[in-house]
């Protein structure tokens, strides 16, 4: 049976090394907040709900959190006007900008307004980029959180050097950053999408295998190569099977967590993996671009 | 015999359509102009040399020229200061620096300063990240000939999708950006190094190979599939076989053309591939540049 991977107890430790820092940060004097810009949508509670979490989690930390709110109405100029004002407010050192926004609002143009020293989601092209050069930035949390879980398996560090590495799914902000995130490792890496012939046969010649596709149960054993690791990024609330009411829901994975932990020799679950350190990371992201606003000059 | 994609007469269509985009632009009293920046170095004749060559090329499609020269002494600051200086100059809108610079200077530094929608090399983070995002912008030049001769093969447009290709060589502005372009495109994207196990055996499975090792005469027929298409992106000048003075040199590449044209379907040459092409990227990235800051309302 697959080890699996504690994603709760590394994200526990993330933040119990960050609430040291945002300790040390408070006694210079320069409280630790997070700035989220949420645009009101049809689904209004849950946006609401998710913003009062992560206020709550940001809390546990020392982390304040301030909330901007624009109403559904909100258009794309109001929205790049308020992220450019947040910008070059000084107290302001970690934006945020939840999503969905309202339908026609380009999100390219959004991310894309974000100062990138203050882009805690590591969603900016600039923060993007300086991934391909390996540069210390702020990166997208759930291709940080992927890296760290390979990071708790043998394939840590240089152990991952020329090893295959099959990543199913391309998305912008996860399965492309991972990509080259993996490059700078020195891996094989594999991109592939629901285009490619026979993804299975490909999987099973990996030695890591990172599902990203965004489909429940996708991965099975078949695609997993004896021993390899796995690393489910993928969410989806599915019925629970046999309940008769059909009205229980489960979380479930990209990855057949049943039949791949008997082939795997390391399995990332859902929940309990990818979730919460990508969670952890963007605290992470906070502390660190408060840490280097601490450290520049006041303008 | 593998057909040899012809990147001289590629250049030469390129450079047609951009003359009479640079004569529109002209004739609206908006001149197109490529700046430069060269550091003097050791090797100074030879850069001088290329600047002089940059210079007349461009002349030849109507683009002014301006080469703005720092001694060898000068630091990564004057270096920045300068670039800062011409990203703000309204008179300038395509800026690039010439390689190499002096030692000690951070070229991530150097780079992240240029004003992106100058960026005409498509090296600043900001650019190499909208490749990611699939977002029109000035992208490094050579990936962009890349895919332009790959765009000359019956792999065209949409039949890439699903296609493999194998990439070797995953540098920071060549190997990667390919890859996350290939990503956007939706290939099955390999991007191999040294440390891949069987690269020949994985190649050899690929309908595109595209080589970018750096090493020369890498790639042998033996790593390539009956038919595929080979990028030889590789450039070096080797002693000419057989010569007894051992003085005389000839262009290659990182592909064993005599061997490889013997199994692909479509070879990009060295000399007449992708060089000739990515000088012709560049000047379409300085009129890109150029018309959108005619585009743009004066500030």
């Amino acid at each position: 049976m697959a080890t699996l991977i504690d994603g709760s107890a590394v994200a526990a430790r993330i933040r119990q090394n960050l609430r040291a820092r945002v300790d040390a940060l408070a006694a210079q004097n320069r409280p630790v907040r997070l700035d989220a810009i949420l645009v009101s949508s049809a689904d209004e509670t849950a946006a609401h709900v998710y913003a009062q979490n992560q206020a709550r989690t940001c809390k546990s930390l020392g982390i304040d959190y301030a909330l901007h709110e624009l109403p559904a109405v909100a258009s794309q100029r109001e929205i790049v006007q308020l992220i450019r004002r947040l910008n070059t407010d000084p107290n302001v050192h970690a934006l945020m900008v939840h999503m969905p926004l309202p339908p026609g609002v380009d999100i390219y143009t959004v991310r894309a307004a974000i100062d990138p020293a203050k882009d805690v989601e590591g969603v900016s092209p600039a923060n993007i980029g300086a991934i391909v050069y390996e540069h210390t930035s702020l990166a997208p949390c759930t291709a940080l959180a992927v890296m760290r879980l390979i990071d708790e398996t043998p394939l840590a560090g240089d152990a991952i050097k020329g090893k295959r590495v099959v990543i199913v799914g391309a998305s912008d902000i996860v399965g492309k950053p991972i990509a080259a995130m993996l490059m700078g490792r020195e891996a094989t890496v594999m991109s592939c999408n629901k285009f490619t012939d026979d993804l299975p046969a490909l999987a099973r010649e990996a030695e890591i295998v990172v599902a990203a596709a965004g489909v429940a149960h996708l991965v099975t054993a078949d695609w997993v190569k004896p021993g390899a690791v796995v690393v489910d990024v993928g969410i989806h609330r599915v019925p629970v099977t046999g309940d008769p009411t059909g009205v229980k829901l489960r979380t479930v994975g990209d990855v057949d967590a049943d039949s791949v932990s008997t082939v795997a020799g390391w399995l990332s679950p859902v929940p309990g993996g990818v979730g919460p350190v990508t969670v952890a990371m963007l605290l992470a992201n906070v502390v660190a671009a408060a840490a280097t606003a601490a450290a520049a000059p006041d303008e």
